[in-house]
């Protein structure tokens, strides 16, 4: 679908600061002395949009290997870059070799069933070892039976995937790593991958050959204590002031009359809402940042529309078309996890489709 | 961006029937006596797709007159129906004048701002009066002022919006009924329109001279305490089955190994996870649709992944890549929406942009 030139005052904005991807890649990067640093970027890269990050991680950052969840996403990313390695992390079906082969991916197998498709393939592809997770992956037995078999496969990477890598501390980890261990030791020619965002911060015994994080190169902290030093924030999301307005006590605003002035108010409408992916559930209070300062969202939140409360003299000078950051340096992802019943992942890959989006290089 | 053409068992893929939402559409029409029915399509028709929803409901519901939100909606809408009326809730900024005449949209003025932008322009547009919900539109003294004011208008509709119109004895549908009628009549040329979905159901006396249902359409309950007689569901969503596991007692799946199997089991691993959009949160256990039975969703959700219990004799003809329906007529948004902490509102706008969409015509 074309999208039309339209006004942006018509519009919230998200904009997306490359350069800031690309710093976190490195900082990713640089906590291995060994392993090389692949991207994640299923899910459109987690919301922010794969056709736009990927590239700049590829030109700009040097990362030459990309991993998605599906084979449409694969495909795209080829579209925008003919010459990575793209792994594709749901393998594949009998219907999906002419394709995968096609656009030169290379599925990550995760099942017997899924290896005795590709068998034969000269073309390179993942093992998936499952070490735990019980989620995708060989179980361990079918990794013995993979194993004893040792079907005719050129495995360019074994991988495994973790329970719970942000907590340093946990046994699984420690287990996991162990399993995997065993596991990649039976397949010595290929490269192999353990840690996501988390498991990078597990040090270098956990890195292997290939790091693969996802939500820290969007500037998202995956449950870690404490925000990692030098991880910067790469996104912002603005909406704008449709309507301002003055409330004399005792008048509601919203569905269901959920928020009641006890005093003169002074309120502003906002051009997102639900439908935009921000706010969407939880009683506690969500917060917007505008004209230099936290303001409360007040009231149900609509479909295409948040109020806000601006009563206050420290926001006497907001006006109509002016913009209210709704996540950002300001609203971090951290700061709109605590007020909702969704976690960073999912904010992130909730924003919704209505904004206009601008990519940024240079600070 | 083009979608590249992959297998349909790489994809998830949602269902919409056009028929059944113009079916819906009449059903809504048929319970006014006097009042022509709108469609509002705002929001990509609730998630679902307006450029193909939009123009079922013209060309073969007869619907002439569509609601949306925002500019760049408006001008989508416009390019798929050049002869439509079209208004835009959000209203005008002086530099949207010129798309708004270009495109033949009509504004929604909200505030004495908007309505100075527009004043002198002989194309139409609406008024909204807020009658008490205290969101966009015209507060009590900005009616005032306007009504004594008359600036140079076309006004093509007065509208308004209910608090909660779906609470049939509320006191406050009569309280803004009654405001509404004190606007209405000071601008006597101006059709009138108060109906959202809800609002259709509180009778004759509301429904003036246009509706303006939006969730019923595509078949949600906006809280009726009984679901609409003939209100029919109008969209499948389906996931594909990647994996199918078996798993020894003890064993736990997916992050922080919320779920653990307390007996022999047999679980199915599917292609969707809250990228998707679906089952994002709540404690409560989800269900899914496949085989002809109810399957539970165990363990947390992944991005782009969940899990089911399949372990049940009825399920063992279930195999690798099976549909598995997350929202249809088996999960119906009501029964989504009661596992959630989100609204079958939110569920609908939060669908994710992976699926594989299908517009069906006929049975």
């Amino acid at each position: 679908m074309s999208i039309p030139i339209v006004p942006e005052s018509a519009l919230a904005t998200m904009t997306v600061h490359l350069d800031a991807i690309i710093d976190n890649y490195q900082t990713l990067k640089s906590k291995s002395s060994t392993a090389d640093c692949a991207a994640v970027v299923k899910a459109n890269a987690y919301g922010l949009g794969m056709t736009d990050i990927a590239p700049a991680l590829y030109h700009d950052g040097g990362c030459e290997v990309f991993f998605v969840a599906n084979l449409r996403e694969a495909v795209n990313l080829r579209t925008a870059l003919p010459k990575v390695t793209i792994y594709v992390f749901n393998g594949t079906t009998e219907d999906q070799v002419e394709t995968i082969l096609e656009h030169n991916i290379r599925p990550v197998l995760n099942d017997l069933n899924q290896i005795d498709i590709w068998r034969g393939q000269p073309a390179p592809c993942a093992i998936h070892f499952d070490t735990g997770i019980n989620r995708l992956g060989l179980s361990e037995d079918e990794a013995e039976l993979f194993l004893n078999d040792r079907p005719d496969l050129n495995v360019s990477l074994v991988m495994s995937h973790f329970i719970q890598s942000e907590i340093a501390g946990h046994p699984s980890n420690e287990m996991q790593l162990d399993r995997f261990i065993r596991y990649r030791y039976q397949l010595p020619d290929a490269k192999a991958s353990l840690c996501n965002s988390g498991g990078i911060y597990l040090g270098e015994d956990y890195h292997f050959d290939l790091l693969r994080p996802g939500i820290m190169l969007y500037g998202g902290n995956p449950g870690l204590p404490k925000r990692p030093d030098g991880l910067k924030h790469v996104f912002e999301l603005y909406g704008k002031i449709l309507q301002i307005r003055h409330l004399r006590p005792g008048m509601a605003v919203g569905y269901n009359s959920l928020w009641t002035a006890a005093e003169e108010a002074r309120i502003a409408l906002v051009n997102v809402g639900y439908a935009d992916g921000t706010f969407k559930t939880s009683d506690k209070c969500a917060k917007v940042f505008v004209g230099g300062h936290v303001a409360n969202v007040i009231g149900k939140v609509s479909m295409d529309m948040i109020a806000i409360d601006i009563t206050d003299d420290k926001f006497s000078h907001i006006t109509v078309k002016d913009d209210v950051e709704l996540l950002g340096a300001n609203i971090t992802l951290e700061m709109a996890a605590e007020v909702s019943t969704l976690g960073q992942y999912e904010l992130l890959t909730g924003i919704g489709q209505r904004y206009n989006k601008k990519y940024i290089r240079g600070a």
